[in-house]
């Protein structure tokens, strides 16, 4: 257990937690009193039928949605929807490598895959809430692939689903690059097989993963066109400091690594021996798939691949110069045509 | 100086050295009695207007070109054309910081730039073969930087410059890109700020510096498919040991590390305080710019930009699946494709 004032109710809140008991998972072992850190917005109505979950991408928490997607002229809107977003497992705020005490806690976690959270926000959601089928479920990159695992886990229980920017299951091309993230961070000598005393010992892996996300995360249109100056940076070198090392220089690095895992072994064909096709053909939730034009993680290429395995979706691309970072909504452009996403598939009639 | 049989006439060999006397550098400092290692192909004819001169790649050696590219059947074809292919600087053959003594070589080798490779090139042109113009340079990468300072520092001397898959002035994100191949090999503890005893002391370094290649080097589409398939591998590790850490791991790390700065700080727009567009006006050679689709280095995009400001230029994307590495010719299209530029440009009349 590593204290880290980073993920605190200071930072991150206001936020709470919910026990689901203990979490036998997919990979072997168990997480005792796994905690979900979750925020709600809006309210319940007394048919629980308007309900919105949207879990956390790698290294986001239910603050940073908070800031970029609700509001009352949002398609978030939470005069309209109960909106609940759940940080995953490995976030920092839910259970996590950094916050479980040894010696189940740091290099110890054991292995989670997007089905244990899965699994997890469903006791959630019956349990605290009462809640059984959600109006929509949406989600950004890993809150994709929890976005697919939603719809095709609990067919019956997802009316809409909207995964941007993400796969059902993890393109090679993807599962080494994110391998690429974690070994940047075990290459610090100061990671010291995930045993360290301060997250910031290991400052040279932490700088080191965020240089590569630097590299990929965006694309080569977003560097030619310094569009770095808009977001207020001065130099290429000043965005690298003080956007991407500053960024995830708070973070514990295991908490990143067991996030990095779990991205890489996204895969819904678990449920289907392996057949992407059955499995994306279980589900019954009205489905756009939304990738962003320039994305070096999901091309959408290999997004249109799996929508066209999906019953009852569309697929639409947003164009913007963020790439994978469009989620952001850092240009109004962006803003309004995810936001046109949201709107239009909450206007589809679903039965 | 490090003892490394990779760098050898049994590996690499038959090449020849010739010592261009001092080498002056623009980054400041000298190389002293600089060698460029070379390979030649077919006879220099009277007249010597059949001279077609071959740059090397990041860790290419004129091997792998001879191997891929010259024969009777090809494009280049030394019954008709004298193919001269010259190591770069760096590349282990030519003078590089393993084989330089100390105190001048291995980490305290003094930064070269694409613009000294040149101008040793031309030395060696003139004074080893008396070449004053030549019919045709092409490259490929690095080559295609080499081949770009070719025709913008000598515009005479060049009739025709064939630029694979490279830039004229490196792309920032590519920058980033390379920085982080450097990184990789220095965050090796055993890398010792450059001074190593073998090569093979840094191989976790080596083998990090592979695995990064193998995200940005080739594409999705690749990895998707699984073209590792057809080269012969039997699963994704197994092509990512038994291609991409073999065969960066007989390397030495400095020169790897020599090369990228190289590489990243390409930009002939230094000949003309800044200005790209005035660099590569004054380009008299006529000119094919060829990008690969795919290339996650040099995506047609970027390339199609800088052709745009050469005079008497064409643009051509070869359409390949290999992505950076359609070079290796390691598919019929690539190899069909490839030869038909350089048969077609070396067709074009010119004055």
């Amino acid at each position: 257990m590593v204290n880290n004032p980073y993920y605190s109710q200071e930072v991150h809140g206001p936020y709470e937690l919910y026990d689901v008991g203990n979490l036998e998972l997919e990979e072997g072992g168990t997480i005792r009193n796994c905690q979900l850190a979750y925020a709600t917005f809006g309210t319940l109505n007394a048919a629980k039928d308007n309900a919105i979950l949207v879990p956390t991408w790698y290294s986001g928490t239910n603050k940073i949605i908070e800031q970029v997607f609700i509001g009352g002229a949002r398609a978030l809107d939470p005069a309209k929807y109960f909106i609940i977003i759940v940080n995953q497992i490995g976030s920092g705020l839910s259970t996590s490598p950094h916050n479980t005490p040894l010696p189940a806690g740091m290099a110890n976690f054991p292995h989670v895959r997007i089905g244990d959270d899965v699994r997890a926000q469903h006791r959630l959601l019956n349990e605290r809430f009462g809640i059984n089928r959600l109006e929509l479920v949406l989600g950004w990159s890993m809150g994709a692939e929890q976005t697919y695992e939603w719809a095709v886990r609990f067919p019956d229980a997802v009316k809409r689903a909207l995964p941007f920017a993400g796969t059902a299951k993890t393109t090679p091309h993807d599962y080494i690059f994110v391998r690429s993230h974690e070994d940047a961070l075990k290459s610090d000598p100061a990671w010291n097989g995930g045993f360290y005393k301060h997250q910031s010992d290991v400052h040279v892996g932490l700088r080191r993963h965020a240089q590569i996300w630097s590299v990929m995360g965006l694309c080569q249109d977003f560097y030619n066109k310094e569009a770095w100056r808009e977001l207020g940076f001065t130099s290429l070198e000043d965005f690298l400091h003080r956007f991407w090392e500053a960024y995830f220089a708070p973070m514990d690095p295991n908490n990143l690594i067991w996030m990095g895992w779990k991205w890489r072994h996204g895969d819904v064909s678990l449920h289907t021996d392996g057949d992407l096709k059955a499995a994306l053909g279980r589900i019954k939730a009205k489905t756009y798939v939304v990738p962003f034009s320039r994305d070096m993680f999901f091309p959408p290429a290999d997004c249109e691949a799996e929508q066209k395995l999906i019953p009852n979706s569309e697929f639409r691309v947003i164009d913007s110069l963020q790439a994978h970072f469009a989620m952001f909504c850092l240009t109004k452009s962006d803003r309004e045509q995810i936001d046109a996403c949201i709107r239009d598939l909450l206007a589809e009639k679903v039965d």
